[in-house]
């Protein structure tokens, strides 16, 4: 995001802040990312830095792209560098463990300021492809339709198509819940048990996903549109994504210690899957995919089991 | 499907009424359809035939299977033998060109019989992967919700779940539409714009047939569902799809008369797609995917200039 921004934007700056001093040396010099675009040159107006004072100084945006789990400590941190009127927009998709919050309440709580302003950003965009430039379509989510407005203008570009969207339940339950189903995806692939199984299985787990967000206050239509089963679709049938690898090593009977520690990005799915039996449990949905992911992931289930209980789960009327 | 029937019901006799003899002459000496699934033993209560009269006579129900641009003039020809209350389960997905009727009005209107008994089946289900019994999911739809009950008694095995639905507008609509959409897919893979491309395509594709659809009188949850977003997901994101091959090959240059002269199967998304421009403007929905892959069949506009318009269309609020 940021080379796409700054590509958009020549006459601006755009500070990156990072921990590695390796690769903020990398990107100030070769202008590269070499961990993970050993091959996209950097537009030279992105400026990577250790230093959250001076990345943070006089900034008109900040896209927070920190994993959700571990967004709170890290923004405790740097709070005192972060203007209050300093409007986040959050790439970072899942629910912080035990607390089970998004990062609509993860942000402003960290940074102590609950009018802190908010945008998520969500929708199918593997980063390799918008590196590419290639035609992409992503949602806006703000409670402020005049920051959901400057966003899409900072954000939009000849290969980024971006709609705008109030409903920052919707995109944020939908963004959490999609790396749960990939995994529930990625077994069914683990497995062989054939497209038809795939097909019915992500179709499912979008009415699920769409039950539980709907009773949480999001609008059905979100959950239909792109940062929903837009996202969803991509999550799922496109074999890139890291939680649907984590899927099909279960599927194919690795353990999943053995799979997490031989995976060196973080899987937010994994994490997710703990919170979704308590969602259900809070806003009394049945959501019988996404619960068998995570009593899968808890040990509490094979995956041979889980797909005799779906398939033997009693045949109803749709609803 | 009748194999599928026949495993389940060893006591009864399947009857299979086909035109070709020597498909017939296989399937009864030899219980294999060398033409469809030369790799398959069949049931040996699948019997197959040529004479309509035979297959018809005190039949307890009717699987229909004949591509939708030739039933009525079909079932026409065989509407003598066939008794007003044997009920018709419709396999076939598509619109007439022309007269834009789904097969809920033409079984009724060829047999003339506006009280025949009427089913859709539908939803994710390469018949190939039912044939080799790996688990699918699919929706009848039926006014009569007697009649739904017993197709789901009939059909519902240990490897295929049979949901019921009283929305045969929604599942015959999606079943059409998803076969254009299915063509807009391919164009996008054989123009190589990547994943990111596709799932927004695609998301758009089921929000337009959802408008489509619910302006026609179906349940939104019908297209959300598996025969609607379910069936759109496999047709899309999976190779083994005809209409998608359709699209592939017209995203990669080729004419639409040299991909349709050599195929030996009916691609129904190319017939549906001329039904789309008379149904957006009868129903007035905007539907710009669809709508773009029926100009691009009728030679009103090439695939590239399709993308442009897309990706330039105003950016605006979900809705």
């Amino acid at each position: 995001m940021a080379a796409h921004v700054a590509d958009r934007k020549p006459q601006l700056e755009v500070n990156m802040l990072v921990r590695d001093p390796q690769v903020c040396w990398s990107i100030n010099e070769k202008h590269c990312n070499f961990k993970y675009f050993p091959e996209h040159k950097l537009p030279e107006n992105v400026i990577a830095t250790t230093d959250a004072k001076a990345a943070l100084l006089n900034a008109d945006f900040c896209l927070h792209a920190v994993p959700v789990q571990f967004s709170s400590s890290y923004l405790e941190g740097i709070a005192m560098y972060v203007d209050p009127g300093l409007p986040f927009i959050s790439l970072s998709k899942g629910l912080e463990l035990n607390t089970l919050r998004t990062m609509s309440q993860i942000i402003p709580q960290a940074l102590r300021n609950p009018r802190q302003p908010y945008i998520v950003l969500s929708g199918p965009s593997f980063a390799l492809e918008l590196m590419n430039k290639l035609p992409t379509a992503m949602v806006v989510a703000s409670k402020d339709k005049k920051l959901a407005n400057t966003a899409q203008q900072l954000l939009a570009s000849r290969n980024l198509r971006i709609n705008r969207s109030s409903d920052i339940t919707g995109v944020e339950i939908a963004g959490a819940l999609k790396n749960v189903l990939a995994i529930a995806a990625g077994i069914v692939e683990g497995m062989n048990l054939g497209n038809n199984s795939m097909a019915a299985l992500v179709a499912q787990g979008c009415s699920e996903i769409r039950w539980l967000a709907t009773k949480m206050g999001a609008k059905s239509t979100t959950i239909t549109g792109l940062s929903g089963t837009g996202d969803i679709m991509l999550t799922c049938f496109v074999n890139l994504s890291r939680n649907r690898t984590v899927g099909v090593r279960l599927g194919s009977g690795e353990s999943l210690d053995d799979i997490l520690g031989s995976m060196n990005q973080v899987a937010e799915g994994v994490s997710t899957a703990g919170a979704v039996i308590a969602l259900a449990q809070k806003y009394n949905v049945k959501m019988p995919v996404l619960t068998a992911v995570a009593r899968i992931i808890n040990n509490e289930l094979t995956p041979q089991k889980a797909v005799l209980e779906l398939m033997s789960l009693p045949q109803v009327e749709e609803v």
